[in-house]
């Protein structure tokens, strides 16, 4: 059986709901205050979950120092302190909702760990409204 | 690979356990002091959980906003500040214990949302005890 | 310069706003859904808090381990899983707001805790609203 | 003896810390990153705390459902989902830090609660760094 | 459909990461600080999640008090304020990271609970680093 | 009127409570399982709250950024993943109670911050157990 392992890390950033192909009427509309043009923001909370196999000789699935360090590296330091819709490339043309941003940071850490390792990420934009990606 | 949304609200109910087949005596054997004939109380956490597509158009699972207004409508207006075993037709005859609680909540959301989205509902009867149906 | 300990417990209990001088429509007026005659109840934190000086052979105020068993003994015995109007005779003609409880907690320990420390409680009603008493 | 009550509530906005008065590149040394020009957000925590005595007739130092529209109507509206820098009268010429934000709410508030009552401002910035006003 | 119950208990230990067929040296470069020969410690938070159907007599899955009184005679009375790597014959050989601690909690209570029921162990080692068996 | 700011860490720390001058029989009696000779442990959370004016140029009572600095110096670098009755000179001949780290964590800080400010330390031993210096 596998064991899975997580880390908590954390990033505040600012955003605004935005499709591009919708004037600011229809945006308004459909995502409310959440469109303000001027931004709103968000303490962002990230859980990374690695699922595997213990190495016998660690009694580690993975070194969460180091997975801590990747999530600093790749994730934090490009969001954290951010404006989510003007100062990353990721969400320049995408609208950065919990479930983008949950599959960005997915992309993002993927290609950085071993593939015989699942990945799940889960976002809390606040308290009370979290997303989990893949499901 | 699908992505998960969750929201959280909160009611604040009385209840009892008891199984009406049983006598009073019975009762308090198996159910202890949560049989309290007078009832007792909790601040219920309620976490519902949809999992799908994330629509192209809006970036969202489901709307939170409307998942927040769907729950307080169907579930938390009609057990906050309620007795459950008295106040309220689902637990007239049926013992409300956090596991029956969690699925009628299930069974009061299912047929209000599209049936391409699973569903699943945490309830927390206090910080150490909760449940979580489906499993 | 005095030292502060804090011990947190807690309990779970029904209770009802009612005012006995008033009729149901002016409870009603007044508390709200709070004055629901099933009553509803709570997932109370209480949180007893001494202030003194730390003894030089032990490095303590006061033993935790004590304190939690007196709060035990004189507190939590008494009102979990109860119905503070109808189980308890503190409650019977006074009102159980979460203003009064935690006087009548104070009231509770101070004579069983050495007068040379000041005694000040915290109760949790709810996650968002509570109170201490004295100020 | 006094008693003091405990309301929590929340907002999200986003801000950027700058003093007018200086250029960038001195505001991006004092203030680091949290002087990004395009800003960054927060979930902000609320707590308002009021101390009184206890109405006999009530048991209450402030009726709660009062104390949380009052937070609504004249703070919460007024920030949430807002950008502090832009969007607002308050911080168009003062720096929205989390000691200057507190001290705003509580000029907001003062006036519309009883001078007989105390009132003290908590606002988290996040859950590592947060203030109270007044001391 | 089944449900799952889940009942949250803690203790606090002493530990060292440290794998005894490796040199200090090693047992360093590998684990860091967390290989300190004179140990440091948590307050390990302990999810015991067990998943099966709701008994239609009790409305229970498991009773909680019994799921309690059996996590601390099988679990919490055996590393509660000990040294897991001297005080406890499990963690003699087996180096006693949070992976390898939940497995031997769960091989400690799965002889103890009915084999119709799934389980499943959560242990925190802190806030932000914390483990799940089986995955 | 000023305002406090309040900064959160954390450390993880081995201790045993233990009077010196006490044989080990009479250290149980009085300390219990807390004085197990092999040590058990802790996650400690630790609040530095510092009072004072708000700096008009800034907006701060005090920099946040260098507070933490500042307490990662002197404070968690010296007990994190430290066995605080073996590896530090603090607590060599002091029994390593909650009531006493807060007071050498205050009397580590005290000199390092303008004596304008009031200091006051707030040290969680347990999500249930805490203590604050000076009260």
């Amino acid at each position: 059986m596998k064991t899975s392992v997580y880390r908590k890390e954390h990033f505040n950033a600012a955003h605004r709901l935005y499709n591009k192909s919708w004037d600011d009427e229809k945006n308004e509309r459909v995502f409310g205050k959440c469109s303000n043009p001027n931004f709103h923001g968000h303490n962002y909370e990230l859980i990374v979950k690695l699922t595997g196999d213990v190495h016998p000789e660690t009694g580690y699935v993975y070194d969460m120092k180091k997975l801590s360090d990747l999530i600093r590296d790749k994730v934090t330091n490009r969001f954290d302190h951010k404006n989510l819709n003007l100062d990353t490339e990721e969400f320049r043309d995408l609208n950065p909702t919990a479930e983008n941003i949950a599959r960005v940071i997915y992309d993002l850490l993927r290609g950085e760990i071993d593939g015989g390792l699942d990945l799940k990420i889960t976002l809390y934009e606040t308290e009370r409204n979290y997303v989990e990606y893949p499901a």
